[in-house]
C-alpha cells in the first residue's frame, strides 16, 4: 500500500472505515440472519467494493444484491457469481450487455412489467441459457418500482412465468417507507405488515403452481423485523456494513456502529458561531437527513457543532459559542446523513485498525450506474 | 473514439453535453465580459474537464479558478498556467502538495485568515518562489468563507500583506446568497451592492498603499450585473457553461441555453400517474432547486412530467394523465437543478452535434475533493 499509514497523515477529506467496527457490523447482520433461518444477500451499492462483498460472503451471506449492470460486471470480475440484479433491465444496450453476462453467470433478475419481462426474455433466448430466474418486484408502500401484494402482482407473475425463458422464483420488494415511521414501534409493525403481505401473494402464487422460492424484502432499518416474518427466505440489507446517521435516526444502529467517516479539516472560523470544514456535497453528498432535521451529517463527539449547510466544497458548521474549542487546522469525523452517496463519490476508503491505516479499499463500481 | 455515434444508441443513464449550445455559451460570456472591459477566470468546478476549460481559454478567458488543488493539479498536467485555487488551503498534506506545485506554476491564491495566511506562507518560503499572489477572501452575504468588507476585511488584508511570502493583490467574493433572491430585480440590486462593497474595500487598501490589482466577484447568476460595477476588473462564473434548472430559476438562462442533460430510460409504469427512470440521485445528485421547488430536474419538453422523489438508481416522475404517452423504454432527457455536482458522479461526457456523439469528454478532475 502507498500513502501514509498513520490516520494523522491522511490528507482530508477522506473516507475512514473504522474496519473493527466494519466487521463487527458484517457479523452481527450475518447472525441475525442464521438465527432467524434466512438467507442473507448484501446490497453492494453500499460500499461497491469486491473486497468488503467477499468479506460479507465469508461471514455467512449467500451471495450479493445489486442495482445496475455496472456493478455485477464489477463483482463478476471479482469472482462473485450468485448476484440478484434487482432493477428492471431495459434497452437494446443493456440487453446486449446482460447477454453477455448470462453466457457466464446464472444471474438472478428482478422485474416489475410484463414489458421489462419481455425484453429481458429476449436477452435470455439470444444467451446460451435456456432460462433465466426471475423475481417479481412488487411495492409493499414505497410507491416506486411494482405492483401491489395480492392480486395485481399474482397477475403480473402468471403472465410473467409465461414467457419463454423465464422462470419466477421469487418475490422481492424494497420497504423505502420505512423511513418516514415515526417511532421504532410503527416501523416495527410497518415492516412487519409489508414483509406478510410479501409472504401472503407468494402463498397465493404456490397454489397456483408457480414455485416460488425467494421471499425477499430488504431494507437495513426493516431487517431485524422481516427475517422474524415466517414465510420470509431471505434480506437484503446494504447500509448496516457502515451504517450512517439515517440508520442511527431509524433506530437500526448507535453511533459507534457508525464505520465509515468522512475525516475532515477546519479551513476557516470567520465568526464565533461559524466554522468552516473542507467537506462539502462533492465528498457527503447533499442527502438530507431522515426525519428532516436540517443537517447534513453529525459531527462524530462534538454535539456543540451542527453541520448545517453545505456548499461543494465547504461544509458550514454552526457553532455552540459555550462548547468546546475550534480552530483552523483541527480535524473533525462527520457522520453521513447517507453513506451510500457518500462512498459513491470517493474512489478509494480508508480502511484503518486502532488509528492506523491498514488498508486502502478501492470503491470498484463507483458510477456504474449503468 | 470508442463506443456508438448516434444518441438514441447511447446506453442510460448518460450525460450529453449539446456542445453547439456549450460553445454559445462559452462565447456569450465572454463577450460579456469584453464589453464590459472585465476579465473573465471561469470556475472549471462545473465541468471538471481540460477540453473544455481549454475552449473558454481560446474564447477570451484571462485564466481559470478552481477550489481545490486536485483540482489545479488535473489542469496544469494539460498545459493550463494561470490558475487561481479560490479556496483556503490548510494542513500540512497540502501545504507539501502547494509547495510542489508553486515551483512550477505561479498560482494564485485564496486567504480569509491570518492562520490559512501563515501556512500558505510556509509553503512559498519552502518552495522556489520568492512570493506567491493571494486575494482575500471577502463575505458579501453569503456567510461562508470571509470577513465582511469594510474594516474587519482590511485590518486583515494588511497582516496578511505583512507576512513574508505573501502579496496581497486582490479581493475576491462569491455572491452565492443572490441564489436566495425572490425576483430578478432584487437579484440584480444585492448583486450590485455586493460588488460595490468589494470595491470599496479595495479603495481604501489602495489609499493605505495595498497594490490591490484583482476585485472579483463570482457567480453566473450575478456575473451579468457585477460586471457593470465600475472598479470591479474580473467575473468568475462557472455554471454557464452548461447551465441549468437553477440558473434558469434565477433568471440567468433559459432552458433553451442548459447544454448538459441527463439521458433516461423510463423502466416502469407501476400506475397512470407514476413513471420511473434509471436517473436516480447518483447520476443527478440530490441538490434542491433554487427557489425550494419539490423537484429535482425538469424534463425537457415535458411539462406533463415532474421528478419528484429520487432513489439512488431510481427517478420516480409524477405523471398527468392528461398528458403525452409515456412508456416503458421511452426516452426522456432530465435537466438538473445543479449540474456540477451532476457532473461529478460521470467518468464521461457525451458531447454532441446535431444527434450525432463527436466527442466522449473526460471529467479528468471528478472527484478530485483535495
Amino acid at each position: 500500500m502507498e500513502g501514509p499509514s498513520l490516520l494523522e497523515e491522511l490528507d482530508t477529506p477522506a473516507l475512514v472505515v473504522d474496519l473493527d467496527v466494519m466487521d463487527w457490523n458484517i457479523e452481527r447482520m450475518a447472525a441475525l440472519a442464521r438465527q432467524a433461518g434466512v438467507r442473507l444477500r448484501p446490497h453492494v451499492k453500499t460500499h461497491k467494493s469486491p473486497w468488503i462483498a467477499h468479506r460479507q460472503i465469508r461471514a455467512g451471506a449467500a451471495g450479493i444484491t445489486v442495482a445496475k449492470l455496472g456493478e455485477a460486471e464489477v463483482m463478476i470480475e471479482a469472482g462473485i457469481t450468485d448476484i440478484f440484479v434487482a432493477y428492471p433491465i431495459v434497452g437494446e444496450p443493456k440487453l446486449r450487455r446482460l447477454e453477455r453476462l448470462l453466457n457466464e453467470v446464472d444471474l438472478m433478475l428482478a422485474v416489475d412489467s410484463v414489458e421489462a419481462a419481455e425484453s429481458v426474455a429476449q436477452a435470455v433466448r439470444r444467451s446460451g441459457r435456456a432460462t433465466a430466474r426471475v423475481c417479481i418486484d412488487v411495492d409493499t408502500g414505497h410507491r416506486r418500482l411494482g405492483l401491489p401484494p395480492g392480486a395485481a402482482t399474482v397477475e403480473l407473475a402468471e403472465r410473467v412465468a409465461r414467457i419463454r425463458g423465464l422462470e419466477v422464483v421469487g418475490l422481492m420488494s424494497h420497504a423505502g417507507h420505512l423511513a418516514a415511521a415515526s417511532s421504532q414501534p410503527a416501523l416495527a409493525e410497518a415492516a412487519r405488515r409489508a414483509a406478510e403481505a410479501l409472504v401472503e401473494t407468494a402463498e397465493t402464487l404456490r397454489k397456483r403452481r408457480l414455485a416460488i422460492e425467494h421471499v425477499s424484502p430488504g431494507s437495513t432499518t426493516g431487517a431485524a423485523f422481516e427475517a422474524q416474518v415466517p414465510g420470509v427466505t431471505e434480506i437484503r440489507p446494504g447500509t448496516y456494513v457502515f451504517n450512517d446517521r439515517n440508520t442511527v435516526e431509524r433506530w437500526a444502529a448507535s453511533e459507534a456502529d457508525c464505520a465509515l467517516t468522512v475525516l475532515t479539516t477546519v479551513v476557516s472560523r470567520p465568526s464565533p458561531d461559524r466554522a468552516i470544514v473542507d467537506a462539502g456535497s462533492k465528498v457527503l453528498s447533499s442527502d438530507p437527513a431522515a426525519g428532516g432535521a436540517p443537517s447534513f451529517g453529525l459531527i462524530a463527539g462534538r454535539p456543540d457543532l451542527k453541520l448545517e449547510r453545505l456548499s461543494e466544497e465547504h461544509g458550514i458548521l454552526s457553532v455552540d459559542p459555550a462548547g468546546g474549542e475550534l480552530r483552523v487546522g483541527d480535524r473533525l469525523r462527520v457522520i453521513p446523513n447517507h453513506v451510500c452517496p457518500a462512498v459513491n463519490l470517493s474512489d478509494v476508503l480508508y480502511g484503518c485498525r486502532d488509528g492506523r491505516v491498514v488498508r486502502e479499499i478501492r470503491v470498484a463500481a463507483r458510477g456504474r450506474y449503468r
